[in-house]
């Protein structure tokens, strides 16, 4: 039997990103879990972002943004990130997590982060409240050391050991056990 | 040190989703693991689709779909429907998947699936190839046995086993151990 809940904002797992926008002193981080790859080709990635936010001020004015992908290690940090407002206090001063360069936008990654994301504003949708930030992966980076390729590139997941995020019960989580390959389990069932 | 990996279409973990198109007879599932929540007022589910899917000639059809999360029992149903084309077979009778009435829009869900949104189209973005399809969750559904009410209604996680993605090593994964409170966990650190 299925009970009806009602029209929840609810999908899980979702992505846990530190999403930094502004640059130098201005600099800031939005924890951000409603996000999504919205095209291969050109590579997009689409972030829900509440039109009151601060961090939507910066990436406007900016025209760019970077995507940060905490591992548990800094669960805490990235928690923080999403409980407190950057036009109040500079996040990273409070959390002490380091800001880097990228090689393309000027708004930097953050160091600590395993996995981390260059992009620049290619659309902007609005969806009731939300904006709808649509931005082009123009570059990637991975810890060097996190690496693996098998059959091909590809970051070693056990060892990032990135967050997810369960809505409503408020969980975050670490990655579980590896239970099928992708384009190859599904082989054994026939037309 | 970090290593640049180019632009990349990655972003992790990413939500397994059985979505429906069509209905009756023509009901087909389609495996889709680009998507967020991407409003919370009113409550919006992005989906990104290729041009050429099928499955995006049924939701143009009928201005609605339905998202069905699957459990890792059913992993190999799950990847089996990314693998070939509603143009081709019927996946419901491929699988043995049940289709059911949900209560607002025509197009089924999936009884199997623990977790169950019905949708109504309201935008779509042309993202390069894709297109991202935006629908307004009009009613949700839960197993009655997978709920849990601790400070506020929530799927019971542990039992429900969703199933995450995590791309270019082609892994399906599931749920892992909770290492923090949303809003919570943070509040250890201070301005």
């Amino acid at each position: 039997m299925k009970k009806q809940l009602g029209p929840l904002d609810l999908l899980f797992p979702a992505p846990v990103m530190l999403v930094v926008s502004g640059i130098g002193d201005n600099a800031n981080i939005m924890t951000v879990v409603w996000g999504s790859i919205v095209s291969g080709k050109p590579p997009t990635i689409g972030i829900a972002v509440h039109k009151n936010r601060y961090s939507l001020q910066l990436i406007r004015e900016n025209k760019e943004f970077t995507v940060n992908i905490p591992s548990k290690d800094i669960v805490s940090q990235a928690d923080y990130c999403g409980l407190v407002s950057g036009n109040k206090t500079n996040k990273f001063m409070d959390t002490g997590l380091t800001a880097i360069d990228g090689s393309i936008v000027k708004t930097p990654l953050i160091k600590e982060c395993p996995y981390n994301m260059e992009c620049k504003v290619t659309q902007e949708v609005e969806v009731g409240d939300w904006i709808l930030v649509l931005g082009e992966i123009v570059e990637t980076y991975l810890d060097e050391n996190k690496l693996v390729q098998p059959k091909r590139i590809s970051p070693d997941y056990a060892q990032i050991q990135p967050l997810s995020y369960f809505g409503n019960a408020r969980e975050y989580r670490s990655i579980g056990e590896k239970c099928g390959e992708a384009f190859s389990i599904g082989k054994s069932i026939k037309r």
